[in-house]
Order: structure tokens, then C-alpha cells, then sequence
């Protein structure tokens, strides 16, 4: 007989932010103007200029990104730690800096509930055999360099999971999925008491418990398999420090939350003038249960025993956003501190070439560092309910860049560009385009989710990643473990930081391009590459004989995707003649508020009544397998079990008039 | 003993649509422009014409407003029929003319459902004693004017209810209220399976039945009593054609619906490309019971035993939107048509200047003839959701003009100004102005509904009312009867039709100055008072102390307020410094979003999850009596009762960040 002990306990934290601002420009006069045309006539209708972003490019430096890096990753910066407190010392220090430093940046503070472990009673599984305990987990990683000793390693846990002391019988649960526990029960187990062991990957951190508690299971172990992250390598003299591989010891920290934002105060920011603050926890989307993290050297003994803050930089009224997280679970070299360092190499270079007068962005650019990402997207989550009116209005875009490089250094360093590389390894054919370089989809990974989902903002995540067809690494090995440090990300990760580099430029571009361009860079004609991409995942096969069969008709829907191709090849054409006939600034503000805005019109409010945040009709998480729109598809699969085909219907109408919306707002104005 | 027979059916109707449009101008250059300036530098800055203003104020004729309502009167108009098809061509007719018309006018068609009565089996309410019928109502309204033998004047009847034939003993239950119900329990009474008489006012009329429902009730009659509407006078020498009060056999029409809009589309429009179109209904605001309305004359026997189209004028790329409904219950002389009438004058005059180059709005003017608003403000909802993107990103206002008058003539015509009269009979004490016009709430009474509560559009309903200290009739005493006629109107409203004239003028000058002012003429520090109003209802007496023994302050809300009147006031601040500074149309426009979009920002979708549409946090409405903000007095009441105050919580929170929200939006850009 063997039996588990797990302890956790839960402590709420506060959580700090900084911000900072680069302003747009308005109306700075150059030179004398002619007696009949105001002052801002003359730089009102400038575009991007290319020999600025070509000098932009050529600043941009690998050496510095490196500083960064081994500056952000030198001690441990969980959000509300010591460590992270200084981390926005240190960005107010580079963005208030008189030479290179940005239009302002200031400090701000959010009260969010976030959960760490009890110090005094450090967590641990242990196994008993007639009632003496024979064997008990690490309570920490192995000391391989050093900084596995520091003082603020958290010690590794489940965010968010409840304290307790369960015992019971282990039983391995494979990935934790439901259909995994009902394989179990179908083999005839009795899962009632029992703790479950299960692997990372697949079903999300919290739903293991959740899904676990359903069958009566007391408590779960979780731990990181060898086969999913280090290619099945194990031993200590394969993993780091002699590779990028994940050590025996190591653990992934994690939030154990189905939820992003402050679990207190959904919709709301988590400031002192709001009053939800202080109240109970009753959430349905953490565990009910004890879970524990472990590593695989721990897990194959049991097996075979069978919180932040927030940092940011902002107009005039049309804002460029520039994101990433500052708080990481132990170092965070790679996640998040790999995207910080790109960051602030890339506000240097902008805030040298703005000091030095050579250069002011025509829009807002906004760059954020945010708090306690790790424990559900918290620093920018609140931060967009706390400015949700105002960024909804005025935003054209959000840019993300969490880790920039996870992939391990490449054998052979080749002088493809960045675009060929992309599209080499990851592209789809465009039919307007051909084999273009393809983007995935944004589900609520980073702290993008609550601008894309919640307030309909154009958003992009980007980063340097790694051969899927080299490596069958889930993630990088040192995933949210005390491995994650500078010293990897220096020897395997990108020695030489021009992985780092080539980010920084990338998305400098992209920033730039965003922030200056006199029409929006955005091709809305995209968007239909999309639309009939989802409308023919549903209009074919079984999809399609289902529907017609309960008297349901995709018509509505291709004449809608018909329509709003049609309106934005006009919208385009409307562009290029405008182009050509020296628009006038409103003519320029008419379309450009029509690019910002028609992300905007795939919302819908009344879409997703039980998803937190979510209201995008194209890009909303789902659960089921159908490759069409989410709550399309998720209304289909629960039909073929229940016949509620009026919630198909009703997702249908949903569709249906988003796409019209989306038509309408670019359709010509007058 | 005495038995009641009810009988009724429900037919689908198809909802006819116009739309017409008045384009806001860009750049018309004008004369000769220097060499340096752009061709569209010397328009754009255009502020309101006032000559232009005083121009269009002169032309209004009373005479032709007469003509006008003489023509839309001339026959039943219900939404569908046959006589609002002709008014569609009419305004067609109108906004197309070549000299008067507007730039553009086109119709647009709804598939709505819409409740009729079946012609073959008309409604009535019958008496019988030991099995033999003794009386029956009326099934049509007597001919006093000969308007009343018109073939397509519609039986009186209860839009939405349900067909039936109901017996039972008759009950006399007030107005329906709940607690009318509740008391004749009280006093020992056995409801189940009664008939309800009720007569028309306090609780809507949906909830007299559904009310009923609850207690039993087997079937509801409503009537008009003439204490409620003519002031006691009840027989026909007293009333119409003999004055304006009501004839004994005038029978209030109604849509018995507790809510707007397209009862089987809510939130989409009703086109055939929403797949939500031909569903069966089933809905819970409508009467669960057989339901008929009657006159009280047949009232008094009783009791002593015991719809549609829209017409419109569109941008560039801002809309200042003005519109009435069109159909009526019978003749409608004065609902809708006395707004209509003022609207055609308007129009008149307006394309009369268009036509003639002397003038086009800065921004796009759309008119709306909404059709089946007596259905539930159908034709005006089905538009908000088909354009609800385009209108929320776009729309600067939205004016609506229903009864335009519905005074009795006043013995003595006064020379007193509008707004002197105005603040005479209906004032408030401003901090800021003094003794000032007041202005009402706008609940869900007309077409303004759901472009306020649903959009957040900033709206105003107006009308030439009557002084309620010479009357007590709850509305005009012919309203949705069959006395609802152009000699009614010609006769006792407005002889020579001053009021219209006065009302056209009133409300042309709002429309000009909203669309042609440079910067939008509405002043956000307004919004301060009532943001103290509401505040100060709930900061004192019981609900104070109630709020703070459960451990609830209204010091983040007094913060929050205190924030919007400062942001306010330096908004203010800054528009007078602007407008000394020549602004660039750029500098213009930002301020004129942040006035647009104020309103914006006081929606919350989530803050009022089970009423269809409502999500403006200042006017929603409310059941409570607590003068304060709507969902806030709720959840108070509520908790009074429940003990709930999470709720009350909840709703401080949501009023807290709309206010936050507010003032962010007016806060300086850079």
C-alpha cells in the first residue's frame, strides 16, 4: 500500500506596475510655410520615412540585447518580489534616461489576488508504505549553476491550487485529460481518494485537477516527461549545464488557472477605487484539489512506486502597443526576460534617435511591461480593463513579443533572411500571394489575450523558434524551472544573441511601420483568406450534411464572406487612388480609422456568455476538433450529442452578422 | 354567474423599410487657394453658419406642416399595410424631388414578426348568465368622423397576445400591478381562473397579464378609464368631435411586448441572410394569456357586472441621425404623424437649401422613418443591429422626434420664448447655469431606445407637451384609438399647427448645430451634475448607513466622480484655448471622438446580463425606487430583501469603472 502527502498553501500579493510613454506626433512646423497654409500642413501628411527605419535597423545590437538579457535574468523576479521590484527600477531608469530615454514613464500599482506557497511548509509528494514514509520529492532543483541556490527561488508549486493533505492510492492519469480518467474507469479503477500522476502537455494545467476532481480523485501530481521535452534524454550529463536539456531536478512552475486576469476582480482593474476587491475566491476554473508540480526524476521514482507588475511607455490619439512580461517563476532568462532584453535594446535605439531630434512617431507608441503574466495574464489584463474604453477607442494595434528566442542555437548559422527562413519552415498558400510565410493563431498564451479577445485589438505575437522536425521538445526544456537562467540562454540558446537580434529588428520593423506609415499597414483583404478558409471547413462532408439535414443553410454565410471580399478589394482600390490624389488628413484618418476599426467588428458580446473575455468571433478559443469558426464549431459538436441545433443557428446568425459588420465598416464612407 | 370570452390570433407580417441620405461634405473648394495650401485646407476648418442657421429657421412653414399631416393621416397606416406603403412612396416621393430632395433615398425591407388579428374571428369580450351571452363589446370603435368606418382600421386588440377563449368570473384587479394581484389574495379572493379587468396605466401592458398569469388569472381586459385620460369626462358631448378627450368607445391599441425589437431576432437584423429568421416564438415578454383591450364605456357595462418601415438620408464618415417611426395603430394623426410632419418640413427645407448650393452639413445628416414601432420600436432596432458597428464607430447623435405635439391648444397663445416656456413648466436648479429646462430620462418609449441603451449614442426625444397642471389625462385622450385623426389634430392639438412650426424650429436648430459646429456642441461637464445627482441619492440616510454596515464605501464612486468633473472641466478648458489657436483639422477631430465617444464609455455588457439591450450604466432602467444609478438602486432593493449585497458590490464596481472609463476618454491626449 503507498499513500501521497501534499502540502500548498495560498497568500495574496500586490502587484506593481510602471509606465512609460512615447508620444505621436501632431504637428511639429519645419521650416517656413507659405502665408496661406498652416503650420501643421506640411508634416500632417508625412509618411513613414525609410532611411529613418534603415538607420533604426542598423543600431539595433546584439552586444547590448546581451547586457539586457544578463541584467533582467541576474536573481530570481517573480512578480511582487524583490527581485522583480528592481527589474522596474531598472525600466524606469533606462526610459527616464536623458539620452535614450522615452517621453516620460511612471509606476503603477494593482492589488491583484495572486498565490504563492507557504515558506514555513514547503510542499512535497511523498509515498508510505504501512504507514512510514519511505520516500518524499525535492522541495527544490539541484544546484548546477549556482543560481539554483538564491535565496528568492520560489519553491516549486501550483499557483492557485488549494492547500491540503490528501493520501490515497497514486494511479497514473497520463495527460490528465477527461478522457483519460474515463479510460481509467472503464478499466474497472475506483479513482475515488485516489492521486493522480500525469504528465504536462495537452489538457491545460488546471483542467488535470479539474477534470480528476469529476471522477473523485483527491489530489494530482504533475510532472514533466523526458519524451515531451528533451527528445527522451535524461540523464544529467545530457541535460543543462552540458545542453539545453532539462536536468532530473528540474520543475515547471505554473499558474494553475483556467482564467487570465486578476481572479478577484474579471473585467474590472484591481485598484483601490474599485470596490470588488477583498472578497472571497469562488472560482470555477482553478483547482478543487491539491496539485503539485514534480520532476521527472522524482516521477519515475513515484511511478515506478507506481505573483507583479507592469511596466509600459504612451500618444496623440492613435496608439502602436509594444508588450511583454517582466515576472518570470525563478530567473526567466528565456521567459519572459529573452523578450524584455529585445525590448529595451529596441527603446534605446528609438529613444537615442528621439532625443537626438531625428525622429518623433506620428502615432502613439505605448510600450508595456507587465506584471504577474505568469500567474494568468494579470499586469495587462488589468491594465486593459482599467483602460478599456480608452484603448478600445484609440488602439491600432498590440504587439507581443514574450520569449523571443526558444529555439536552440542552430548547428549551421545560414544568411537566409528572416522571411525566407519563416517561410521555409512555416507557410501556407495564399491564393492571392502563393507560399507566403503563415501565421498561427493568438489563443490566451500571453499577455495578448486580453486585447485581441476582450477589446478587439489587431494583435501579433512573434518569436525566434525552433525546428519541430530537429527536436519533439514540447517547449524549450528549462521551461519555468530554476534552469531557465542567463548562463542557458548564453551557451545554448543563442550564443551571440543574433536569434535576439534579428527579433529586435524584426519587430522594430513592424513597430515602426505600424507607428508612422500614413495608411495603416494592414491589408484587410487578408481577412478573406481567413473567412474562406473557416467557411469551407464547414461546407463540406458530414459538417455540411448535418446542417442541411436540421434544415440549416451556409448561403447567408459564403454571400456574407462574399460581400465583405468584395468591399475590401474595393476599400484597397479606394487606398491606391487615394494615394495618388494628396489626401487630405481626415481623408487619411476616415480609412485609417476603418483599418483600426474593423477588427473591432468581429466582436460580439452576446457570442461567448461564459468564456471570460472572450467575444471575437474568429479567433475564440474552442473545444472541438471542427476547423471552422469557434463557436460555430464548438455549437456543431455539442449538437451531434444533443440536437441543440438552435445553438448552431444561433451561431450561425452570429457569424453571419459579424462579417456583415465587418463589411459594413469598410464599405465606402460617402 | 357570469362567463368572459376572448378570442384572437396572431399572423406573421413582413416589415417594410426606406432609407434616404444627406451627405456631410469633405472639401468643396471654393475659390481660388493660394500655392502652398491644399485644395481642402479652407473647408475644413468651416465652422456652423449662423445666417445660414437663421435661414433655415425662417423657412419653416406651419402651413406646409399642416399639408403634410394632412396627407399621412389621410388613411390607416399599421405597419405592413397597405396605407403605410403608400407614406413609404410618399417620402420617397419627397427626398428624391429634384428640387427639394435629399442627396440619396432608398427603402430597405425587414422580415419581422409582427402580431395581427385574424379579421374572420374578431375579438370581444362577452358576458353571460346561466349560459346565455346578455352583452358583448364593441369590435369596432363608433363613426364619429367617418375616419373610423375606413376598411383597414384595425380591430382593437392586444398586439403579442395570445389567441384564446377563456371563461370565467370576472374580477376587477386595478392596474395589473403585482401587488393589485397580491391584495385581491389578501383579501380572500381565488384568482384562479378569473378574468382580470385592469385599466391602462402604472404597470406596461404585457405585465398585466403576465402578472395575472402568475395568480391564476385565465384571461386579462384592459380599458381606458376616463380618469386616467380625460379628466373624468366621459360621456359624448364632452368628448371628441366635440374636444379633444377620448369617446366612450375609443380603444387604446398596444403592443403587449415587454420588450423591443424583433421578437425572434433580438440583436440581429431580421434579413434573410440571419439564419435566426422563422424560428418558433418563445419568449417570456409577452402575455402567457388571452388579452384584450376595450373602451370604457364597455368597461363601465363590464364592470357594473361586475405596427412597418424605415426611411432614412448617410456620411463622411460621421453621422448626426434624426428620425420618427412612420406607422401607427390606426390614422395616427398624432403618433407618429405629427412627427413626421415636422420631419418632412425639415427635410423640405433643408434639400431646398442643398439643392440650391447654399449650403451641405460638415457632417452626414441620416433621417429615419422608422416602420413598426408600435410593435415593440422594431424597425428602429432591426437597424441599430444590422449597422452596429458602423453606428457605434460613427454616430455623433441621434435625435428623435415621435408625438411632436400632443398639447391641447392653449386657450391663450402665448409670445413667450420656447426655451422661457420650457424652463417654466419644467425646470431643475443647475449648480453650474440656475434655474434651467430640465430634461427627462429616456426609458424604451420610442425609437431613441435601443440607439441609447443598446449603442450608447448620445440621444434626445422631444415634444410640445401639455401643462399636467390643467389636466390629469395620462397621455392625449385619443392616443392609439381610432380618434387619432388629422381633424382631431387640426381641431383640438394645434389649430394652425404653431406648436408643430415651433417644434420643426426647436428641432432643426439642434440638428444644424450638432452636424454643421466645428466642435460638437454638447457640453461634457453636464454630465457632472448628473453624475452627482445619482450619487447624492444614494450617499445618504438609510442607503449609506445600509451600505456601510455591510461593509460597502461610496468613496471610490465619489472619487471617480469627483476625477470625470476635474478631466471635465480641463476638457472644457482646452476647446476654448483650441479654438483661439486655429486647430488643425487633426487637433479637431480628436476632440470631436472624445465628445462622441463620452457616451461610449458609460457601456457595460456585462452589467445588466438579463435585460435584453440595456448596457448604459447611467440610464438603464430600473424597477427600484432609489434615485440612483440604475443598476446600483436594484441590487440595494434587492439586497434589502435577499441579503445579497455582492450584488450591490458588483454594481458599485461596474458604476465606479464607467465613470473611470469616462474620464479617461476626456482626459488630454498627449
Amino acid at each position: 500500500m503507498s499513500w501521497l502527502k501534499i502540502l500548498g498553501a495560498v497568500i495574496v500579493g500586490a502587484l506593481l506596475l510602471t509606465v512609460g510613454i512615447l508620444l505621436g506626433h501632431f504637428a511639429i512646423p519645419k521650416g517656413g510655410n507659405g502665408p496661406r497654409a498652416p503650420s501643421w500642413v506640411q508634416t500632417v501628411g508625412r509618411d513613414l520615412n525609410e532611411s529613418l527605419l534603415q538607420s533604426f535597423m542598423d543600431q539595433v545590437d546584439s552586444g547590448k540585447i546581451r547586457e539586457n538579457l544578463k541584467a533582467l535574468a541576474s536573481q530570481p523576479h517573480m512578480a511582487t518580489t524583490k527581485g522583480d521590484e528592481e527589474l522596474v527600477k531598472l525600466l524606469l531608469r533606462r526610459w527616464q534616461d536623458p539620452q535614450v530615454g522615452l517621453d516620460s514613464a511612471s509606476e503603477d500599482v494593482y492589488g491583484a489576488f495572486l498565490s504563492f506557497p507557504d515558506p514555513q511548509r514547503p510542499n512535497s509528494v511523498a509515498v508510505g508504505v504501512c504507514g512510514s514514509q519511505i520516500f518524499s520529492t525535492r522541495r527544490s532543483e539541484k544546484n548546477v549553476t549556482a543560481d539554483q541556490t538564491h535565496a528568492d527561488v520560489v519553491q516549486p508549486y501550483a499557483a492557485y491550487a488549494p492547500p491540503g493533505n490528501p493520501r490515497g492510492r497514486l494511479v497514473y492519469a497520463n495527460q490528465g485529460k477527461r478522457s483519460d480518467y474515463l479510460e481509467l474507469v472503464n478499466m474497472g479503477i475506483n479513482l475515488n481518494g485516489t492521486i493522480a500522476i500525469t504528465r504536462y502537455g495537452v489538457a491545460g494545467r488546471a483542467d488535470k485537477a479539474v477534470n480528476g476532481a469529476e471522477f473523485g480523485v483527491a489530489g494530482v501530481v504533475v510532472y514533466t516527461d523526458p519524451a515531451d521535452i528533451n527528445d527522451g534524454r535524461a540523464s544529467e550529463e545530457e541535460t543543462y549545464p552540458n545542453s539545453w536539456y532539462l536536468p532530473p531536478s528540474g520543475v515547471e512552475r505554473g499558474s494553475y488557472s483556467r482564467y487570465f486576469g486578476d481572479l478577484l476582480t474579471p473585467y474590472y482593474p484591481a485598484k483601490g477605487n474599485m470596490p470588488g476587491q477583498g472578497r472571497a475566491l469562488t472560482h470555477d476554473g482553478i483547482p478543487p484539489i491539491p496539485t503539485q508540480p514534480i520532476g521527472f526524476e522524482d516521477a519515475q521514482t513515484l511511478i515506478w512506486w507506481q505573483q507583479g507588475s507592469v511596466s509600459l511607455l504612451a500618444p496623440p490619439d492613435r496608439y502602436v502597443l509594444y508588450g511583454n512580461h517582466r515576472d518570470s517563476w525563478v530567473h526567466g532568462a528565456i521567459d519572459p526576460s529573452s523578450g524584455t532584453a529585445v525590448m529595451l535594446e529596441i527603446t534605446r535605439v528609438l529613444g537615442k534617435m528621439l532625443k537626438e531630434g531625428k525622429w518623433r512617431p506620428r502615432r502613439s507608441i505605448i510600450f508595456g511591461s507587465w506584471g504577474a503574466e505568469e500567474f494568468g495574464l494579470i499586469g495587462s489584463t488589468e491594465y486593459t480593463e482599467e483602460f478599456y474604453s480608452k484603448l478600445r477607442e484609440r488602439s491600432v494595434a498590440y504587439i507581443n513579443v514574450d520569449i523571443s528566442v526558444f529555439g536552440e542555437r542552430p548547428s549551421v548559422l545560414s544568411s537566409v533572411s528572416v522571411y525566407d527562413n519563416w517561410r521555409n519552415h512555416f507557410n501556407r498558400i495564399s491564393p492571392s500571394y502563393g507560399v507566403i510565410p503563415n501565421l498561427g493563431s493568438l489563443g490566451a498564451g500571453s499577455d495578448y489575450a486580453s486585447f485581441i479577445h476582450y477589446l478587439g485589438i489587431t494583435s501579433k505575437d512573434i518569436a525566434y523558434t525552433y525546428d519541430r522536425n530537429k527536436t519533439s521538445a514540447r517547449i524549450y526544456p528549462a521551461y519555468h524551472t530554476a534552469f531557465d537562467t542567463f548562463d542557458y540562454a548564453d551557451r545554448f540558446i543563442d550564443p551571440g544573441f543574433t536569434s535576439h537580434q534579428a527579433v529586435a529588428r524584426t519587430v522594430g520593423n513592424v513597430l515602426l511601420r505600424l507607428a508612422d506609415s500614413l495608411i495603416l499597414p494592414l491589408n484587410v483583404s487578408d481577412y478573406g483568406e481567413k473567412l474562406d478558409e473557416l467557411y469551407s471547413a464547414a461546407a463540406q462532408g458530414d459538417f455540411l450534411a448535418n446542417l442541411n439535414a436540421n434544415n440549416l443553410s451556409l448561403d447567408p454565410l459564403k454571400a456574407a464572406i462574399g460581400r465583405f471580399k468584395s468591399v475590401a478589394a474595393d476599400f484597397n482600390q479606394r487606398i491606391t487612388k487615394l494615394k495618388e490624389e494628396s489626401p487630405s488628413p481626415l481623408q487619411i484618418r476616415m480609412v485609417n480609422d476603418q483599418i483600426m476599426l474593423l477588427e473591432r467588428a468581429f466582436l460580439n458580446t452576446q457570442a461567448f456568455p461564459n468564456q471570460y473575455y472572450y467575444s471575437h468571433v474568429i479567433w475564440a478559443s474552442k473545444s472541438s476538433d471542427q476547423a471552422t469558426f469557434p463557436g460555430l464549431a464548438d455549437a456543431y459538436t455539442s449538437a451531434l450529442e444533443t440536437g441543440d441545433w438552435d445553438q448552431v443557428q444561433k451561431h450561425l446568425t452570429i457569424v453571419v452578422h459579424a462579417v456583415e459588420s465587418a463589411a459594413s465598416t469598410l464599405e465606402a464612407v460617402a
